[in-house]
């Protein structure tokens, strides 16, 4: 059957009518890019949808063709990895919105053969979700045996499992929050502010412009401040400390390690990725809500799933905070869902979803390998 | 003797010498705006500095002449409240660096007629409070009753009672810390690098501009994001939660109340505040650090004080947290030295000191009264 791949594209069929967004905008064509790894079981009862966070990608696995780096998952999935690909099927997917291959702002609009900018509609999470549902549709997979996803990943399975019950066996929320806070909105803002405020931004329309005249300095301001959000203070104590570079001041000029560092990930940052996603995506997060009434309504809104789920948190997380994960498992309980927390001691912040933290990727393993054996898998 | 009044102004004696600071930076000529309130008494015994804020200046319970709005300390310095001017000379100055009066990056150099800019010497905390005791010599006052102050504000305090024991009897330290966390340093860069990123900067030197063409966008870039720190997640939730304007999307127009809010704080800051400054001001805060080797030499550096110390923390600042005042008040007491400690219950955050919150302005009221008792106060 169908094996691993990379830099995979492919057209949703929308049949003739255009794909209607949830707040109310309309695609008449959507694009997914995506890559694959291990292969897809005769009766297709072996697939795992990953979901990727914010500034992710399709490359949960591969060499990122732009920046050479490995995957951003690469110890989670592999062969004898928690998500093992010597037994799963695994899809990754670019999101609806984003800037590796998928439709988003940086598409051409079909109507006008320009890019849309801010023309793009709205994007919500859920409008992701519907995508990657399509795109297993398109390779006739009806049911995933599992959905894995941290920090915006998280919301998608969070989506996944509420909007298509029957479809999924087994969830995996990382690092995740059924909404977000004013705080993290707040932060997202300001990171929007930074690319809107840049000159070069000309209203989102800056594609035809040469790299160095688009909004690339607003980028990387709003990058440098969310990465500050990704770390705790403990890792950034422990990694840079107080330490100067070469001993002595520079004014200005990165004199602190940890100044140096981060101007460095804001100017990576804006070599892989488009900033009008980055405003998009961002808005995607700060409407998520899957309850709009606090804990109550989170109950009935989680009731109707049928997943056995997985909620992952990390004690220095003070972006998603574990009392977020907390909430979501316990409306879940109390809906009736089978579901499990786990609250990982980790001194890396909301970024150790991303690192080699081996309690978490033994939990995660463990969870799918379970279900496995439960659902008497076929590989 | 000297009464109240405000917009006071003056230069400063440096005999036939220069200035120098303690980055080695030299300045011939230094001028100090301040404020004064209450009446010196004839002994000139009853003189209480406040020191002010990162982006706070000498209008500590005067109407600012900028903006309209009423002194930012209002509620703590006046007749019969906490720092209580029937009995007190209080005096306020802007600090070194600043941009309301005292000599800053916008003054103008004497040696070319031109502002400054970013030929502006590196300014430390130290220099900030060698020129307020100058200013206090200036007035006949060898010594202080006391000195008062928050954040910035608070590191002032520090250096006074370590730089001049025997100068200062009572210090009141808020919400301070004996030095930045790489946190700390980290969001202050992100706000340097959006002022320095915006093209209206030219290096500093935008003072010739049209208001509208110096880095405004970029200084309102930095305040968002830096005002989200002042503010603790309970404030936030609280004071905006996930609410919308009209209840409807706006696209990346502040969508959410909490976006406008931070939005309007930005656009306001930047009709008071200078870019320069700020740069100036973040980067004294960062370099400022009373111990470079950890509590046991913070022991060391403070074993010489003499001054009584009251330290106040505020349960929900996670700028300079609790621990951080805890780490002072337990060095302060294995020096030998009398310190008390007040951790006062707020959900507002690092700005709760700035709030009129009753509690923390009783205990800043009782610690400088019953001061005033010991010492036998003239008035």
């Amino acid at each position: 059957m169908e094996g691993g791949g990379i830099g995979l594209k492919k057209k949703l069929d929308l049949g003739d009518v255009e794909w209607t967004l949830e707040g109310g905008g309309r695609l008449s064509e959507v694009e997914v890019a995506y890559t694959t790894k291990g292969v897809l079981s005769p009766l297709k009862d072996n697939v795992v949808c990953v979901c990727h966070a914010l500034t992710g990608d399709q490359y949960m696995a591969d060499c990122h063709p732009l920046t050479g780096k490995p995957g951003w998952w690469e110890k989670m999935v592999g062969p004898g990895l928690a998500i093992d690909t010597d037994k799963f099927f695994v899809v990754c997917s670019n999101v609806l919105g984003g800037c590796l291959g998928t439709t988003g702002p940086m598409s051409k609009d079909p109507k006008t053969g320009l890019p849309y900018g801010l023309s793009f509609p709205e994007v919500s999470i859920g409008d992701m979700v519907r995508v990657q549902k399509a795109l297993m549709e398109s390779m006739g997979i009806d049911r995933v045996f599992a959905v894995v996803g941290g920090s915006m990943g998280a919301m998608q399975v969070l989506d996944w499992i509420v909007r298509y019950p029957e479809s999924v066996g087994y969830a995996v929320v990382v690092a995740g929050a059924s909404r977000h806070t004013p705080q993290n909105i707040a932060f997202h803002e300001s990171g929007r502010a930074a690319i809107m405020s840049d000159p070069h931004f000309y209203q989102g329309s800056y594609y035809d412009k040469d790299e160095d005249m688009r909004p690339r300095r607003g980028l990387a301001v709003a990058r440098m401040m969310a990465h500050i959000t990704y770390l705790s203070e403990g890792a950034l104590q422990r990694k840079f400390g107080r330490r100067r570079r070469d001993g002595g001041s520079r004014g200005f000029q990165s004199d602190f390690e940890v100044e140096s560092y981060l101007r460095y990930q804001g100017s990576n940052f804006v070599k892989r990725f488009d900033a009008n996603s980055y405003l998009y995506l961002t808005r995607a997060m700060d409407i998520f809500d899957l309850s709009s009434e606090g804990e109550g309504s989170l109950v009935k809104v989680l009731s109707g799933v049928k997943s056995r789920v997985l909620v992952v948190s990390f004690s220095s997380d003070w972006l998603f905070p574990p009392r977020e994960s907390k909430l979501i498992v316990r409306a879940l309980a109390a809906g009736g869902c089978f579901v499990s927390g786990a609250l990982i001691e980790s001194e890396s912040g909301h970024d150790s979803f991303l690192l080699d933290d081996r309690p978490f990727l033994k939990i995660v393993g463990d969870f799918l390998r379970g279900g496995w054996r439960n659902e008497g898998g076929t590989v």
